[in-house]
This record gives structure tokens, C-alpha cells and sequence, in this order.
């Protein structure tokens, strides 16, 4: 039987979420408690692989049950083993063909944009401080046509190991609250860094240096020096991944 | 001349405002900024002293002008000196009759409080996380009995130096989105710890632990065991003073 695990992060502290020589992840430290708990070593397959400074409120993670603990257990086991930037949310029992990737039907990620004159020392870590002022209107209009099943090429950073660059992006929707713009965006999957370019492309539309109708062409000339720059990590978190 | 700051920073490293021997305090690093700048020792007198740990968007402090530098420009200026946890967004000339402390006509504090079965890593410096499901309607039946004029012993830790424990609670609110609950309050001036004993007892009427009708008697009887616990210091952010 295997167990699956929701995970909320804050990412500033670590080297994203894979494991890796000569440096600290999530997934490093989510597999010494979970091996402490279950006193054997563990490995878990992560659904989705944070880079460093990126944060998550709805990562999945899944082990082989290797204890007698009952499998609700687990949440409150693991987490008295991991220290207050890592925390475990649910544990659920999953059937033996479930894969926390490639079961995924959709994730939603959220990137939050400061957008003032001065830096906010408190979203210092969880948001991009952009001074320029950004109209929002026109980032919602170059939205629009961001959502659809497109080649997705033009936001996607060299790099990633994907067969196919074509996508579904369900949902991309922005709102603002005092100086916070939040862009929260669902689709089936997401190329490398995708998200990040997208957040780069729509501020570039907001400061008025992309049209948003050009946003159209510039997804299909697959050109991904005509998208906006990759906006930094720390404005991300992974919200939610469906089944 | 005299010019006044509007300071936002993140207290969690921080050993509260106020200057002090062996610990780092908010005040000396900002001092050592403006020092800095106008090339001479600068003191500043701040507008609220905040505990450590306690956060601030809207707090201010005053330094005699002292320097060819133009009143506006201190902001840039300070902001290089600093480090991203502590930011200068406003800098304005004031009367040399201005005092920060003194001068002020109200005050708003949030406290934020994370209410869920497990923590939430993003917000662990920001918020209380109180486990135990709250009742909100409670919460706020019992903080309408908070607004007004009253003699506040019952929510003043000892230590303050206060002459009188008279204030007035202009306003008292609280909203819940997700599962975070903030709790806004104005007054004309706070007692020590006023406003996070005042969030741990509307926790406790939250929790049941305390009638809300109950708070009237409470502070009639000006007894600080009869209140709730002193909500922890990073769920308080001082908002704004108003002059």
C-alpha cells in the first residue's frame, strides 16, 4: 500500500524540491523524517519539482507504507520530525497504480506580484517587488489569450525534459488587492518555468512594453525571446494538484 | 527641520524597536542607515515601540534634519543602507512642535491568526496558529463589548509605563478569508501588550473558554487574570498611525 501526502513549504530556505548532491531540498529533508518515523530508509516520488526560493501549499509526495502506523497517522508522525518550514497537511492511503506525476489531471499555481513604489520587507520572500506601475487591465487582456490548448514553447525555459510542449491552460486569472496583483493559473501541466514566463509576459503587458494582442503571435512564433523575462522564484507557490 | 519616516520591516530577527545593548534592534539599524547617509551620528524617536518578533508596515520615527539631502530623497537614500527586512516608504518634513509619539491621534494593529488542524509553513512568522476550530460569531459578539472608552487593566501586561489605563477603541474588527482570521483594531493608545491580549481573549471566546458577554465584566473588573493569554508577538503588524 502506498501513502500520499499533501505538503505546504515556505521554499526560501531550501534548493528546491529534488534531492541533490551538496545541497539542502524538500525532498531531503521530507525523506530523513519520514524514514525516522518509519525506521527504514524511505524514498517518495514528488508530484511536482519546485526549483530553489519556490513555495508550495498543495505539493503531493508518495512512499511505500513500510509501518504498522495507521495511515491518518503519519501527518501528525512526520511533522513532529520536520522543523516549522516544512509541514504535512493530509496523509491518504493510494492505490498501487497511482503515480503522484502522471495521475495529475491539473495543478494551480499562484504567483503574487508586489506592485509599489517601495519593498514590502513582510512579502519580501513570497512575492515579486515590481515598482513600475502595472495596469492591470491590460495583464488581464493578455491573459485571455494565454488560456486554451497551445504549443507552449515561447514559455519554456531551456531545459526541461518534456516530450511535448503542447499544454492546456484552463484557468488564468488575476486580481489585486491594495499593492498585491495575484495571478493564479490551472492547467494540465506546465513546462519548465512556464509559470514564472507567463508572470514575466503579463507584467511586460502591464508596463506596456508587450500589446496584449500580440500575445496571440507571439505564442505561435514558439520564440521564447519574445516572451517576457522568467519573473523570479519567490513569487510562486504551488496551490493545489488535482486527481 | 525635522523629518519623519513611514517604516514597514519584518521583526522576526529583530529584538523589537527599541535600541538596546547586546541584542539588534530595529532602531540601531535604522539609525546606523541614516548615519550613514548624512555622514553624523543620528538619533531617531520612534512612534511605537514593537516587541520582538512584532512586524510593522506603518510605523514611523523622526531624526533632525541634518544634511543638504532633499526631504524626499531619504527614502531612496535610508532604503540603500538597509537591509530587505526593514524599508523606508515615505519620508516627510514635520513642525518641530511634531512629536511621533505624542502627536499621534490613532493607532492600527492586525493581528493575524492561521486557524487550521496543521501549520502552515508561508505563514509561520506572520501568524498564530491556533489548531482548535473557532467559533467567529463569537469573536466578534465579544469585541463589540471591547470598542469604546474603558480603564483596559484587565489587557495590560505588567512592565508598561503608562500614567493612566484609560483608552478608547475606536474600532474592532474581524474577517476571515481561507483560513486566515485578522483582527483590526484602532484606538487612541494601547496599553503593553494590549492588543495581543486582546486577540488571545477573543481566541478564547472563540474557543469557548470565555462567554463574549462576559468580556464586560472582565474589564470592570480591571483583573489580567480573568482575560485570555497574551497572543505570541508574530501575529501582530503595526498598520498605520494616523496624526
Amino acid at each position: 500500500m502506498n501513502v500520499l501526502l499533501t505538503l505546504a513549504y515556505d521554499g526560501t530556505n531550501y534548493h528546491g524540491w529534488q534531492r541533490q548532491e551538496n545541497a539542502i531540498s524538500i525532498q531531503e529533508r521530507l525523506e530523513d523524517a519520514i524514514s525516522k518515523v518509519c525506521k527504514t530508509e524511505i524514498s517518495v516520488i514528488g508530484a511536482s519539482r519546485t526549483d530553489t526560493g519556490v513555495h508550495a501549499l498543495g505539493q503531493r509526495a508518495m512512499f511505500a507504507k513500510n509501518s504498522n502506523i495507521p495511515i491518518e497517522k503519519f501527518t501528525y508522525a512526520i511533522n513532529t520530525q520536520l522543523g516549522s518550514d516544512i509541514s504535512v497537511v493530509k496523509s491518504e492511503a493510494v492505490a498501487d497504480d497511482f503515480h503522484p506525476r502522471f495521475s495529475a489531471k491539473n495543478k494551480t499555481y499562484r504567483y503574487k506580484i508586489y506592485n509599489a513604489p517601495f519593498r514590502n520587507p513582510i512579502l519580501r520572500n513570497y512575492s515579486w517587488h515590481v515598482y513600475h506601475d502595472l495596469a492591470l487591465e491590460k495583464m488581464k487582456e493578455a491573459a485571455k489569450y494565454i488560456i486554451g490548448e497551445h504549443d507552449f514553447s515561447c514559455f519554456c525555459a531551456s531545459g526541461g525534459q518534456a516530450k511535448t510542449t503542447v499544454r492546456t491552460v484552463y484557468n488564468l486569472s488575476l486580481s489585486k488587492e491594495n499593492n498585491e496583483i495575484c495571478i493564479d493559473i490551472n492547467g494540465n501541466g506546465f513546462l519548465y518555468n512556464m509559470v514564472r514566463i507567463i508572470a514575466g509576459t503579463l507584467v511586460y503587458a502591464g508596463m506596456s512594453k508587450i500589446e496584449p494582442k500580440s500575445i496571440k503571435d507571439i505564442i505561435l512564433s514558439k520564440d521564447r525571446t519574445r516572451a517576457g523575462i522568467t519573473a523570479p522564484p519567490q513569487g510562486l507557490t504551488l496551490m493545489e494538484i488535482n486527481y
